[in-house]
């Protein structure tokens, strides 16, 4: 979005103020500054920003909504911009937030509660709970990147979700800067508490849409005493689905249940050099508890695996380990240096469903004879189609957007959600609709867009985003 | 609150629509059936109702909530109202709705979830999934009667929340029906879904006051293989206290770590005949797992309740077992049977102050010269001191009233919450206000008065709740 010269004005204006209030050297207006800050991880998405305040507290915070508020200038809360699905992009221009310089992370051990800034990144919260003997469960792919305040407001999920759930399941309490500059806190960081309504449950998911996410509060738990990796290669994905939903209702819940079909495997074997296997799917499962359990319990997965056809190998090897970790971690990424361009899907189905589900994302895949390397959460249902095509090839563009609906229908189908933790974005809002209506669950919209006017009545926060 | 002859002509035309809407069999309205729904579990506050109406679905909510916010008549959903902070007394009149017809349970356990609506009680929920080797592990103390929709609109935690959390730690999806009849449907059944901002927060802990939960969707795991109780019995409550945190510390995450003081153990001897000891304090710890660990875990358990002075017996004897813990489910029964007038307190500290608190209490019960039997979930930083007085002494009422406030003065003062799991109702709301202030959080009270313009621009949902 191009300014007026008379909004141009009024906005430079605005930019003095803050910079006064908060200081220049915090703030970038200089275009080549700008335009690291116009995409997300997506690269499908873009926009740039009029200008970035890099903040580095509450007040900082408070003093940019203060002004952008009253001066109607929208507001983009923004970490490391790992998000798939251009919910950090300034769609219609307006300040970014950059928050990483606000990355304070406090851990109490014997409250079994960490406090982190919004610009931590999640692995680093992990890294400073460990240092205690703790653990930070929330682990999404991105972890060494995402940032405490986006993986909340995306509600993030991960490799650990299988057993662990999602950032929602860990919070206890938040601080958020809403238009205008007040600052609400919501919550004690006690194991319990009860005020009345719980809005922390407003923010989570909210894509920088109600406020900005400043401080959060976690429950941590004691590090597992053992984790031993065991890992199957099945003939198809649709046998790897069935070996993992054999795994959850043996009575064991493993920590993570990952999937990857063969061009996602292949896909990761070229871009990062790991051996792995080039045909079939491969299961990761991890399984944690205490020490004496630990073989027992692998040897039952083991045995699910087999069933289902799966050949199986079993590793508490660190490094082995670890490189298997990294063929899951490194899957997106290595996809995005393989295509010229990639849309990662992000629907969940439920668990009984999921062979299903992947039976027919095989279907389509073929049908429209594009790429599709899918992998993804197993644990809890929650998959990765990721549609590659040639973005200068109309046909192949066409087909893609088809592919795309036809993948988000399987889920509505079967039960299931367009996006399990990728969020709703730019990317997502007509698929979202399409889940709702097929719910008779229209009216969800509804009120988000009257609880929208009572913490934004100016349409502030991220504009365009859930363009609802 | 007595009706005008006017607004009493309009009320009995309202119910004798809703009558012909619902069937007349469901609406009590003679006096005599509307005392039983006159009080809740505290047996403090009352207030009649004009009417009940006891509702079979969905569609009967909506049909009353659609012409009760034509009418403007307060609106009060109940369960079983072991509520103890006067939530579901019709402070202001109008009509209940008893949801205790609406109690259906499905359990999908290929998907590992539940669906339970709102009048199902909790240990039913529980029980049903045990048929399929699952747990519902939210269990508060009067689980035989609570129920979900009760449960969930007072974010219930209970024995098991040492390791388990609170009732929102396992809810996937809702189903809400809003005043004029509007039915809410948010998130989907499995374990992972994005939409937008989770507007299922907004009714955990809300007390009837923003919409009637109908139904929910939980996530459940596997029963734990085993469970064995360990039992120490201390000089003092802070001691026991001290063995609480240091389990917390060595990396055991207990199911359940219950406290109970000497007052409390006599009490529960007296009106149950369970044979407890009569002095010091009692600490039960469960622990479970994997077969093979789990002797391991109890024994490390067992150590660190000697290290701090506790005479210490295991069990895994189902009868034994139940005998316990029965004994610590009978807290607060037993004190209403020995005592004419108890009020419950329910505060939380951050763990690391927990034994602090304890000594806090007990220095206050000294002070004061009332019985102050306290007992509570020390897993997670939350106490029930409970105040036993004479109502019908003028002096003791003044101390009771001085009392409560100075327990939740230790909340505050310690970094902690006035209510962790009973909730605000009538009880709270004095010192849910000082919290806020201490906090300089204040703002959260205005927000949630305009979510609740917004939900329920007629303020007919539980008015007089959270008197904000």
């Amino acid at each position: 979005m191009v300014l007026s010269e008379d909004a141009s004005e009024a906005f430079s204006k605005a930019i003095r103020e803050i910079s006064r209030r908060i200081g220049g050297e915090k703030v970038l207006t200089d275009p080549e500054d700008l335009i690291p800050y116009s995409i997300d991880a997506s690269k499908r998405f873009e926009g740039v920003p009029w200008a970035v305040v890099r903040v580095n507290s509450t007040e900082d915070v408070s003093a940019v909504l203060q002004v952008a508020d009253r001066e109607r200038i929208p507001v983009i809360p923004r970490g490391s911009a790992s998000c798939l699905t251009g919910a950090v992009v300034a769609k219609r221009g307006g300040i970014v937030i950059d928050l990483l310089p606000m990355h304070r992370v406090e851990v109490y051990p014997e409250d079994l509660v960490v406090m982190a800034e919004a610009g931590a990144t999640v692995q680093r919260v992990d890294e400073e709970c460990r240092r205690h003997g703790l653990m930070f469960p929330p682990d999404p792919a991105s972890s060494k990147v995402a940032t405490v305040g986006g993986a909340l407001a995306e509600n993030a999920g991960g490799i650990r979700g299988a057993k662990y759930g999602v950032m929602k399941n860990w919070l206890l309490a938040l601080e958020v800067v809403l238009p205008g500059g007040r600052v609400l806190r919501v919550g004690e960081p006690t194991l319990k508490w009860r005020w009345g309504p719980d809005l922390t449950g407003l923010f989570v998911g909210s894509e920088g849409w109600l406020g900005v996410i400043t401080r959060a509060w976690f429950k941590v738990i004691p590090v597992p005493e053992r984790v031993v990796r065991v890992v199957g290669v099945f003939p198809d994905m649709e046998s790897a689905g069935r070996a993992a939903a054999d795994i959850r209702a043996s009575g064991i819940l493993p920590l993570g249940l990952e999937i990857m079909n063969a061009e996602t495997l292949r896909a990761v074997s070229r871009a990062t050099g790991i051996d792995l296997p080039r045909e079939g799917a491969m299961l990761i499962a991890d399984v944690d508890g205490p020490r004496e359990a630990i073989s027992r319990l692998a040897k039952a997965v083991a045995e699910c695996m087999r069933r289902a056809g799966g050949e199986v190998t079993l590793s508490d090897d660190p490094e082995e380990m670890e490189r298997l970790y990294l063929a899951r971690k490194m899957a997106y990424a290595s996809l995005t240096r393989l295509y010229r361009a990639v849309e990662i899907e992000d629907i969940t189905v439920p668990l009984s469903r999921f062979p299903e589900a992947l039976r027919r994302i095989d279907e389509l895949a073929k049908r429209y004879g594009l790429p599709l390397p899918t992998f993804g959460h197993a644990g809890d249902g929650n998959v990765h189609p990721t549609i590659c095509y040639d973005p200068d090839d109309e046909d192949q563009v066409e087909r893609a957007r088809r592919l795309a609906e036809e993948i988000c229908d399987v889920a509505i189908e079967l039960g299931g959600a367009v996006s399990g933790e990728h969020g709703i974005g730019i990317q997502k809002t007509g698929a979202l609709r399409r889940e709702l209506r097929a719910r008779g669950a229209e009216y969800y919209l509804d009120l988000l867009r009257e609880i929208k006017r009572v913490l934004d009545p100016n349409n502030i926060m991220n504009p365009g985003n859930f363009d609802l």
